[in-house]
């Protein structure tokens, strides 16, 4: 695995319980992933990703940074790469993505490449004044996105970029939502139940599976859409479809993850399959595991950022008993205000008494 | 961790989702938790477990084999051991345990301590000819264990033990049930519920979650037993209480573990909180988390042995796709006959169902 963040780390339980040998190339010594960090050093480095891919079976990834030179040359030295450079591709690239979604007849906000003020102003007439701007790579949790109702306001874009932007309407929804899926390459997908996302400030803050108030149309509409992304893009391991549902009953694809993702963490506690588990299984071509839910409401809490002084089990004594059927993850991670330090997973019957507990623990942390 | 066992191997995910550092002393680099070795050596050196136990917080084990000198020391030099010398005394010694839970009243089965044949054989005929023999010392899955009608069938022991032998009536019972129980050194103790442990010569094989047929009274006079047991011996941990439910329906203590055991391992996938996970709370004093069972049912069935060649993975893509919610746990250990190399657990609504895909599922691995 490529990258040592917390995907590896809780990628690592899976491996150990399924007897599959994880190896990590991690940033630091420190990464989140550390126990099976086999080597330090930076993915961007041709070198570095080719002698750590030595005597691998699969390469997969803990990120969509792998430059696409590096993934290539991995290919064309016969390492499985999975997902592979054609589908990653479409995870590095927003505008790659929006054209190639829009070839396949996908439903995608209304969107434009811009490369210059211009054409950015153009767009902006033509949506009420407002739109999204988004750097084509590199952006995560909201990095990358700006809301603007003017050119002016991504002009250190444009100066900096060196390439086009991409622009979407300024989608009305009701809510988000994220359709999990996992691909094998001899095709078989699995997906798990169609899950509502809360986002704050840009990041994901809470995941309620499944979705509420999803009638069977909905779901099947959303499974619907990662089926045909995974099986058009030619995506293995997982794949995250974030959704939005629009006030007028849409459901347009906002972005795309190839590997687990956040809004599928929920699965470790509250599915049969959990979604590293499937990742592993997905990457490896091994047949894939049940998906369903666990209990009646499975909800997710990030702990974002941590306590002010000291670490996350410094809480510990209070927050396990107070609650001592939540699930805590911790990522090892020192605590930094806004970092995905952990999160708290709650499953019971009562929803609204589901999202309290969860919430309840994760703000312990705080 | 001391020992480097499936018992540690199952405790590194309990440990990277808590945030818990563990460190293992394994026997061989090669060691089933070999993903979280950190020193090679023996556990009855001395000096070894000493240096190990330099900058832990706690020390733990895989199992009860440590030599009392060491683990006096290692108290004597300020270390928290869990659980302690004292406690695991009655662990190591079946003598002693025998004693021990005499005194605190609870119920065994008739036993003496014999020092020769001549005291071997008034025990037998006192007992319509047959018993148990045990040695007191370094039994496990069924070694140092006979059943004999006459004294020359232990003649061996009497000859190499040097010490006293421990001999049992041979209690009918209509099924072996077992006891979780985990505690913390504050006091407080939770209880999973009762199961049903199935032993093949000598060998846990199948365990049924919880204890069909097992009323109310059945299950609150076992986790009696083991609340007993634990306060009694003062152990932390997990502790398990192998139980003979007889013919004439008394409930006797056969066993004791002070770890992680078989009988525990649906945990992982059928109880809220695992008992490797619980184990981690109690030795750390954290609060202890739910112990109730996340399905109607959960059998797990041990994998023993393995495939006569190949690897238990090459079984993966004929098991895995026919038994889709089955949870496979694989040791990382050489198949080798009789061997325990992972185990299968498999949760439901039907018993008979569940019981039959957890079967299946194994037997898939032979």
């Amino acid at each position: 695995m490529v990258g040592g963040g917390q995907l590896a780390r809780m990628m690592i339980p899976a491996a150990i319980e399924l007897g599959i040998e994880i190896k990590v190339l991690g940033e630091t010594p420190e990464s989140s992933a550390r126990l099976a960090v086999s080597e330090v050093g930076d993915y961007r480095d041709s070198a570095t990703v080719l002698a750590f891919a030595e005597g691998v079976d699969v390469i997969t990834f803990d990120h969509e940074h792998v430059p696409q030179p590096i993934l290539r040359e991995l290919v064309a030295r016969g390492v499985q790469v999975r997902p592979g450079p054609h589908a990653l591709l479409y995870a590095q690239d927003k505008l790659l993505m929006r054209e190639r979604l829009g070839q396949l007849g996908l439903p995608v906000p209304d969107w434009a490449r811009v490369s210059d003020a211009g054409e950015l102003a153009e767009f902006l007439a033509d949506h009420d004044g407002r739109a999204v701007v988004k750097t084509p790579r590199g952006g995560y949790d909201g990095k990358g996105v700006r809301v603007v109702s003017s050119a002016s306001e991504v002009a250190d874009w444009f100066d900096a970029a060196g390439g086009d932007l991409l622009v979407e309407e300024l989608v009305e929804f009701r809510r988000e939502l994220a359709q999990l899926v996992a691909r094998r390459p001899s095709g078989e997908i699995a997906a798990w139940p169609l899950v509502e996302t809360v986002q704050r400030g840009g990041v994901c803050a809470e995941v309620l599976a499944p979705a509420p108030r999803s009638a069977g149309s909905l779901s099947d509409t959303a499974s619907d859409i990662a089926y045909r992304v995974a099986e058009g893009l030619d995506v293995t391991g997982v794949l995250a479809v974030e959704l939005f549902e629009t006030t007028d009953d849409r459901v347009l694809v906002n972005e795309l993850a190839m590997r687990p993702h956040n809004s599928g963490h929920w699965t470790i506690d509250g599915s049969t399959t959990s979604q590293f588990e499937q990742h592993l299984r997905a990457v490896l071509d091994l047949p894939l595991g049940a998906t369903g839910c666990r209990d009646t409401w499975s909800v997710m809490v990030n702990i974002l950022g941590g306590p002010a002084t000291g670490t996350l089990a410094d809480r510990y004594p209070r927050v396990l008993a107070d609650q001592p059927t939540a699930k805590v993850h911790n990522y090892g991670k020192d605590p930094r205000p806004g970092r995905k330090v952990g999160h708290v997973t709650v499953g019971g019957d009562d929803l609204d008494e589901v999202v309290y507990q969860a919430r309840a623990a994760a703000a312990a942390f705080d």
